[in-house]
């Protein structure tokens, strides 16, 4: 052992202080960055007015959301105390786990949007490299305070919890505080971004005839909220919980594995405590590791914006993942004796994750496009049918390089092979969800910029930095399948474990064995039920948007003209409270389904549910994305003529491929990412009660 | 021991031989049956003109199907004779199970395409009593032709094969050819009957705004042909290999069952190798019961018909599953010592059968669809979202039933009840089939009144016939596909067991093997991607039929008005061709993918692969065929007026209703019961490679 571990548990104790030092470190970094945004001029008055609305319409959104989480997350607080098992402690990490997620979304919203009327106007005053410097330096908080928040938190309930190993479960309370929170908020935030955005689409743009983010319509500011509610904060807290979650899952197999397979992982003799300890705090050192990666990526973006802003981004995404592998194998080598066959799964999970996120950009943007768009011309049927195909096929090369990652990493370390693999993918998550979160800032910039009405030039700087956006959002959206997946399977295999763990025998999911195989159809169902109950909820919602919007162009005269406002509170008003009505059957489902299953039908078919619940969300999730994806951008393709001129905006074939854009969006951004958080929030609770059903 | 196993095994072969001689007694009924049907007058010329160009298409489409069927299964039976374990026995049993399933299917298809004009002119001149037998006889010839054709086969196989434990598993090259057949004909029919009717409607109804069957309409008669492919010839092979299959199983499961679990299944001491023996034919037994009950069945609905016939049909439906339950109580515990408790399972898989069919039809006529209609105020894009979440969610009880099924069954006798289950629920096939093909035999009745311009009166008779088999046919998807899950369920425990048998050690299947896992994942995506497949398949199609049918509108003058005659031939050639050639891809994935799996991957894996397959394939089957009938109802729902008269034909509530309809054509028809068969293919193939990767 080189030094990591030399020296008495005080020492050691004091190493794992680390972590949560460094997620302070990039918290005040976070702030910084911040005070960096609030230099950039606010703009005019017309602009910020329209700015302040979206700002508050979202806080008021996370207020209610929050004070709703508040009540269920104090319930399940209670059910945890009352388990001897579990108790306080466990109450602790839960608590602590929900709040840092809780927290990650409301920085990330409060600063989303404040940046994106700073990026209208510095598009607007400066030209595109200040607008991609002030909408990049926007996501970029969300995407320190996710890494920060989630190094700050968890490293300090492992510092409490993880050097005993009698208490070392409890960390697990961090998981589902975070999940909990964020099946919310994924679901909560899909349902509101949807609604809004078809509500004011379908009447805005198909009977007014009148542009996206006109400010005549009045749920153009609730669709503007929505973008922030849903792609900034429902993607961190999505992004949050599989980021703890793959620590969380190292952390407990590293506690339970083994001792043959412990042994494996290190290049020499050592005691077993020591092994344990070592293996433990690797995932919360590799995730410090990637932190500072990060915040070097985000330097150089903004270093090397004023050149060219593309490249920069692109250039940030590559630079800090492979300064993480670099890194990492130092560390995983030098710093700590393990084998390096565990770098080998930081590598694979890193590769696989570039791999989705490639293919996930093809399938949304390549020849498939095309072929949909094309179809627009026998009409949406058509548009529907090749639109659902592509999705279902997309499916293939993710799972398989996810099997191909399973296959590697646990060929060279096992099940705890698989969950640092997870860790490699996420630990650079500061840098991903920064490139991500700064879509949907400039997306909103784009949105003022047309409400304010600030004309042609300033409108074309947003659209290119929008542009950009979507593309980066593609690649995050399978990114982040991929992460949840993995995380997800990681977080089984602990479950596995802990419950072989508790019994003192292995335990022994079988396939043939009647309870795991009822399991399997549970968990495959619960897939498309919770997919189902989402989409739905998105229909109806909308359903109420539609007519509330049509009710005000017919009763507020003046209106079409521009000479009268719109009455933009009522719409947001009805996206926040179908929202917070309707996130709370699938939230509550996904919570509650794997207790009830695991102390009725028994450990066995908990297991089950796991795998079938991994397979099914996996397989939507990816259907519904890339399907959702595809039919937006083919919508797009046929608006820049690429069909000829006979099928621009106002042609049948364009009205063919609005009817797919429209079914893509609860597809996209409301049913399929909800899957990656319900798998999740299913294995974490899992194992959570691990101690209790085994 | 009663009477059935008493003296030497001489006698034991003896018995053995009235399952296949009841076979042929049902074949025999077959005949006599055609021979009444035969005695309906097929019509005035210009009736039997249209008549026997859809029987020749459908003839021609079969012959050039097994033609290249025949290549295919020749290549797979060179393989399986190359194999040492398999060989000429298993070759034999090949041969045999494809011929019979293809046999089944000829004659299905050639009396359907009698029955059709029969039907249409027993309406004409005799009334809807007359029309109903003659369209209800032409469906239990498929009934019939399925049952006996299965109990012949599989029961000379038996004879053969069964007495010898070392020749047992040869049986299974019998379920392989089964299955072979049946995943090229559901498949290819699926194909053809979808691109048939997707192009008459769009070109016909959309474009040129003729009714449907009407036959100016040069995809009419192809559209027609279609209806006896798909639904006919598809469903009966479906039916047949799930029914073959689900014997086999129990044959398997009884042949390699641990000793222990064995004797707990009988009331009284038995050897050993009786028990096995009275267990091997049990599902033999019981299927020969269930087609005696089915011919009773026959028999009461024609009696019955004059006076009601939806009751006589129901009555029929009801009648066969009650005797046949009665029956096999006495059986298994009079004649066979068998405990009751195989009785039990028995009575699970009939009943939850039941529960399954009510459940779609209430999700293919009731609430759901009205709400479906409701959304086509707002347009194509709410129908799509609302009918895709109703899918959706109606997997949950029909799933939740299976699991009921697997639950008792298992508790009941183990692995061998679930396969017991599965042959109690298709004993009485002979009847469920005749009901089935009762409802494309009355559709085409209905196309050929309409396209002989046989006037009102006579449609309208036709009509309420079809109607009436829209009901049942609804029932009946659902009914095959809890028969295929069960059966596929059953072959893959046979698997398990049959490995643990070759390796004489329990074949464990641990879902957290990474092996298991891979397959897993694996099994889930293949069943995406064959639905993604055949939906493709279906879309491009489509395609070229539409271009066929506009490019005959445009060129052969006097069409439109009726003066021309269309160039129906050229249309059956885009379907034929079409289905033929998009058939291979998805069939040689199902056949390929498990021995490819298992000897890459070895048996766990495929294990994986196959539970997988088994829980997405039941999902996405379930998911499409109720989303894909509840669409259908929902448009006719808006064509009978429901909503009002703003929304009839024409309207655009009524085009977003035929949106959604033309979406879930390829899902119900195509895709959907592809999902049927894709996961028995790949068990049986599973099951007759076991003793090779084990």
């Amino acid at each position: 052992m080189a030094s990591y571990l030399v020296g008495d548990e005080r020492e050691f104790m004091d190493l794992a202080l680390i972590p949560p030092i460094l997620g302070g470190v990039g918290l005040i970094t976070a702030f910084i960055v911040y005070m960096l945004v609030k230099r950039y001029p606010a703009g005019e008055e017309k602009v910020r007015h329209i700015a302040d609305q979206i700002h508050r319409g979202a806080m008021t959104f996370m207020r209610r959301e929050y004070s709703l989480l508040a009540i269920f997350a104090l319930v399940l607080l209670v059910l945890i105390i009352l388990f001897d098992h579990l108790g306080l402690r466990t109450g602790a990490a839960f608590c602590a786990g929900a709040t840092a997620s809780a927290l990650a979304g409301w920085i990330g919203m409060y600063t989303a949007t404040k940046a994106n009327v700073r990026t209208t106007t510095a598009a607007q005053t400066r030209g595109a490299a200040a607008a991609l410097s002030a909408a990049f330096f926007g996501g970029s908080i969300m995407g320190l305070a996710v890494a920060s928040l989630g190094l700050l938190g968890l490293g300090l309930v492992y510092y409490f919890f993880g050097g005993n190993p009698e208490h070392a479960h409890h960390i697990h309370g961090f998981g589902m505080g975070a999940s909990t929170v964020a099946i919310f908020s994924r679901v909560g935030g899909g349902i509101y971004t949807k609604s809004a955005d078809v509500g004011a689409d379908l009447v805005g743009k198909t009977e007014e005839n009148i542009p996206e983010d006109d400010p005549r319509n009045p749920g153009v500011i609730a669709d503007n909220v929505g973008d922030n509610v849903g792609d900034v904060a429902g993607m961190g807290s999505d992004i949050f919980e599989s980021y703890c979650g793959s620590m969380i899952a190292s952390i407990a197999i590293a506690a339970t594995i083994g001792i043959s397979g412990l042994y494996e992982l290190f290049t020499v003799e050592v005691e077993e405590s020591q092994a344990r300890a070592v293996l433990m705090s690797l995932p919360l050192t590799l995730a410090s590791t990637g932190l500072i990666c990060s915040i070097l990526g985000i330097v150089i973006v903004r270093t090397q914006s004023n050149r060219d802003p593309a490249l920069a981004l692109r250039l940030g995404m590559l630079v800090s993942p492979t300064l993480f592998i670099v890194a990492a194998y130092f560390i995983v080598t030098q710093y700590t004796d393990v084998s390096w066959k565990v770098w080998g799964c930081v590598l694979a999970g890193a590769i696989g994750g570039v791999i989705i996120g490639l293919i996930t950009e093809f399938y949304t943007s390549g020849r498939p496009i095309e072929r949909i768009a094309e179809q627009g011309k026998t009409g949406a049927a058509t548009v529907l049918i090749t639109g659902l195909a592509t999705g279902m096929q997309s499916v293939v090369i993710p799972i398989l390089s996810i099997c191909g990652i399973i296959w590697i990493s646990t060929e060279l370390a096992g099940l705890y092979g698989v969950a640092i693999a997870a860790v490699g993918l996420l630990a650079t998550v500061g840098m991903t969800m920064a490139v991500d979160a700064y879509g949907p800032v400039a997306d909103n910039a784009g949105g003022i910029a047309e409400m304010g009405g600030l004309g042609e030039g300033v409108r074309k700087i947003t659209d290119s930095l929008d542009e950009l956006g979507n593309t980066t959002a593609a690649m995050g959206k399978g990114f982040a399948i991929c992460a949840a997946a993995l995380a997800a399977l990681a977080i089984i295999a602990a479950f596995v474990e802990a419950v072989g763990h508790e019994r003192e025998a292995a335990f022994i999911l079988e396939l043939s064995d009647p309870r795991v195989l009822i399991g399997l159809f549970i968990g495959g169902l619960t897939a498309f039920l919770i997919a189902s109950i989402t989409m739905s909820a998105v229909g109806s919602a909308a359903e109420r948007m539609i007519e509330e919007i049509r009710r005000q162009f017919r009763e507020i005269s003046g209106l079409r003209e521009g000479l009268a406002e719109p009455d933009n509170e009522k719409c947001i008003q009805i996206a926040t409270n179908a929202a917070l009505t309707r996130m709370i059957l699938p939230g509550a489902i996904a919570v509650f389904l794997p207790p009830l299953v695991g102390f009725t039908l028994g450990a066995e078919a908990l297991g089950g549910l796991l795998g079938g619940g991994l397979v099914g969300c996996v397989l939507l999730a990816l259907t519904m994305a890339n399907a959702g994806g595809a039919w937006d951008n083919a919508k797009k393709f046929v608006e820049k003529g690429a069909l000829g001129e006979g099928h621009l905006k106002g042609s049948e074939t364009h009205a063919a491929t609005v009817v797919g854009d429209t079914v893509g969006d609860p597809f996209k951004d409301t049913s399929g990412p909800s899957m990656n958080i319900l798998i999740n929030v299913m294995a974490i609770v899992s194992l959570v009660i691990a101690p209790l059903i085994a």
